[in-house]
């Protein structure tokens, strides 16, 4: 797994990567600790703010985490990445340091005080827009309020978590621009 | 495209057919006129009630229809049907009939007063279970009543927007089952 170098991207623009629901990695800070936990149930909400709604397990050692510092980042991995993401998603935070374990190297936000997984190609900082859910559905509301993106490759191979240990990994890709309301695009 | 046969598929399980993110058709009914929507942005969001939450754009005809009916039906096309899909999300059901125009089999829903799709290989019959998020979020919460799913293909190609008219196409299948504990499966 490589570091990847990153550029700023707009965030009103994250839908590309988040709309066709990869699996992503979630990473945390909590009293001088940090954190990473697997996620598959997420949804863009908005382009502008910036919005992102998604369900967290209660029993997550990052449930707590992520409600107290009201702050995560949303790392995209690539599908090189899936030992990692099936052992993030089946360790816990209680016990370990993520980073240390998976190899994973941590790089500071600029926005939040939550680190950056830097062998991701693309991580949001996040911070919390609507807590109101939380209590009766687990569902958080985030604003991303900065994003960074490897600008190659275009399309990388993301994983899609179906349930029962099985991931889809991303196939080719059509182009039907032609076809679209320039207002639709 | 054919009409698939389906069978009852426990709603519990059907975050196997949405978690990976799929663009799914939504067809709707109000007053004796029913319409079709394409949607991305959606998230699994309980087990059990089986719960979906979905931004709904507020400028679309289906928005006061699903908004007064209380009801949809969630439909998955698969890759083949990516004419169906780019149509129906450059046209209103103001001017025309989506199931005429795009030749597409209406079939009646069992709990809900909403045709399902008869092409698409799986319909999930959806009652509103919290309106409190439209007003403020263009966002449905939805209980899932009744799912009906084709039992072959095993891992159906699915269309996953990524805007600017850009669909990815799913890839492969990994099957990690056996480096997941059971209780996290």
């Amino acid at each position: 797994m490589k570091v990847y170098r990153k550029t700023d991207f707009p965030v009103a623009k994250i839908r590309r990567y988040l709309e066709p629901g990869p699996i992503v990695l979630v990473t945390s800070a909590w009293r001088g600790k940090s954190n990473i936990m697997t996620m598959g149930w997420h949804t863009v909400m908005e382009f502008q703010p910036s919005r992102i709604g998604c369900y967290i397990f209660r029993g997550n050692h990052s449930f707590d985490m992520i409600r107290r510092s009201r702050q995560c980042v949303i790392n995209i991995p690539t599908a090189d990445m899936v030992n990692v993401v099936v052992g993030v998603g089946n360790s816990t935070g209680e016990s370990i340091d993520k980073f240390e374990q998976f190899k994973l190297t941590a790089q500071p936000g600029e926005k939040v005080a939550v680190p950056l997984i830097g062998e991701c190609y693309a991580n949001f900082e996040c911070r919390l827009a609507d807590a109101g859910l939380i209590r009766k559905y687990s569902f958080f509301i985030w604003e991303v309020v900065k994003a960074h993106v490897a600008p190659t490759p275009k399309y990388p191979r993301t994983l899609h978590y179906t349930g029962d240990g099985v991931f889809m990994v991303s196939g080719e890709h059509l182009n039907l621009r032609r076809r679209f309301r320039p207002e639709n695009l």
